[in-house]
């Protein structure tokens, strides 16, 4: 038996709540030891995304140790540390499935969404899901990857180059995370936010300076500049100040759920070759890939650890916002 | 002397108008044989990119023979078959031209604006822009490819792979040079036009259906199938209905004027991870790329042969909308 904390209904507090889990064949059953909060918890919790999954167990960036294993798992072991994110399963079997993209599959199983998630004493989760993780990284702070990190690493990775002129812009969780990231691959990094109070940890996240993003005129100066802009805030950039400062060839891209629509100037688009793209979290192959370079530049998010049972206190701090800059539940 | 055919001010009927060249260290002096003509010598001569560059001589599809070469000139000699496009210089000396992007140099000299262009019995451009053409491409029908061609082209090479589904939406000069070019290149490839009288021609043109822009429905059906749309037509399409007509991963590319804003739903770009650029002709390397291309895949244009002094009535075909599908003018 599992023991969960679970929101009964949209917007209710999480409440104890135990369950039975069946271990399939390629199942991995894992005893968590961390897990982080992901503004998607928020949303899924409150019932933005829909109200027919309720009971809601939310959690979706889980380290723990194996405790179980299905029949047929051949990747990992009991007693193995490893680590779950936002998928926990996939067809495996259409074009997305077999080309290595598993994240873009149309059947993606969510870790805590049809399926009980990682604010509990347990998860299970397919094998395909399920990372090993190198020794030197920290549990606690390597939780957070699994989701917010892998979202902001594939753009990233996909995009930006040592040497490249990238700005982040929103520093909050995924925000953070990409600097972090950016810096160790090389580029030099901007980071483009309204907290001016957080000018001080943006520079130890490697940020070279952060921009506000209220003053035109300190955007502006910066007009023609970025190789790579990766947006983490859940809504539009006005494009008619943020396609300029794209260099020629320049990209833009949104990560994290944006509602509305984007309005952008088409001449700018096409006369200075630009691209405006998405990117949703990332395959298993580029989880292992962000694993090991997290592992090898020690990439290490800023937590606030709390114990799993103050998760609504943990929870309310990242809907607030407060979170500098993950929230981690421990148990 | 070049006798030419200029308009003298914005919307001005073309009248002769000769001028003296000056032929500088590294400039090529091409007798003309064949000019085509794209839609933005209509903007030109209309006024409707300025008109602080007037008298315009327009014409940047241009075929012919070189007649004289600066003292510093190595790639091409008297007697040579070349041709030129829009570009005829750059600063070479930028980030992009270092970078062999030339066409994003910011001081790009088009051959028609500020600089006198094809409509004429000679023109000059530099060296870097004059490209030799292999013995069995024929003149007429490869001068289009200049502009409206490598206009296409680029993005085709850049984003287009064999077995790739792939729809051209637009079938005028650009957009049916864009269907050769994806047929060629092994795409499965769709023309999406609200002209249903093309449908006969899209399928020489190698289309294997020509989809009716004006019905959602024939659009909707298609949903999920593209891998890659090309934009030709000058104004913006629904992004409500183009969007899901991309697989995931999929991109939509902007060519030519496209005036306004792109309104783009966030949701489904992030969700499936898609793309929206624009490009923008292309480099004096992708130029001769296509052409090597277009020799190999023996990419012929439907074009409409008039003589250099019937410009303007050639001119105003292309103005209507009525070129089959491009003007070309012979000397």
């Amino acid at each position: 038996m599992i023991a969960a904390y679970a929101a009964k209904q949209p917007k209710a507090k999480l409440e104890p709540f135990t369950y039975d889990a069946k271990i399939n064949d390629y199942d991995v059953l894992i005893s968590i030891t961390h897990c982080g909060i992901c503004h998607s918890d928020v949303h899924i919790v409150d019932g933005d995304w829909g109200d027919n999954f309720f009971p809601v167990v939310p959690g979706h960036e889980i380290v723990g140790i194996v405790a179980e294993t299905g029949p047929a798992v051949k990747s990992v072991k009991k007693g193995d540390r490893v680590a779950v994110g936002w998928q926990c399963g996939s067809c495996l079997d259409c074009e997305y499935c077999s080309a290595g993209q598993e994240n873009l599959c149309g059947k993606s199983a969510a870790t805590c969404m049809g399926h009980f998630g990682g604010f509990a004493d347990k998860v299970t989760a397919h094998e395909r899901f399920v990372f090993k993780l190198p020794e030197h990284l920290e549990s606690a702070s390597t939780a957070p990857l699994l989701c917010g990190g892998i979202t902001v690493y594939s753009p990233l990775n996909r995009y930006a180059t040592s040497g490249m002129t990238v700005g982040i812009i929103g520093i909050g969780g995924l925000g953070h995370m990409a600097l972090l990231f950016a810096n160790a691959m090389g580029c030099k990094v901007y980071a483009i936010s309204s907290s001016l109070d957080k000018e001080a940890e943006v520079k130890k996240f490697g940020a070279v300076k952060l921009l506000n993003a209220k003053s035109p005129e300190a955007l502006k100066s910066m007009n023609g500049s970025f190789d790579f802009l990766l947006s983490t805030i859940p809504a539009s950039v006005d494009f008619n100040v943020y396609i300029p400062l794209l260099k020629k060839n320049g990209v833009f891209c949104q990560v994290g759920a944006a509602p509305g629509e984007f309005m952008i100037p088409a001449t700018p688009l096409v006369v200075g070759q630009k691209t405006v793209c998405g990117s949703v979290i990332g395959s298993p192959g580029q989880i292992k890939e962000m694993i090991a370079f997290a592992a090898k530049h020690h990439i290490n998010p800023m937590i606030e650890i709390m114990p799993m049972k103050d998760c609504n206190i943990a929870l309310d701090r990242t809907r607030k916002g407060k979170a500098r800059y993950r929230m981690v539940l421990e148990n």
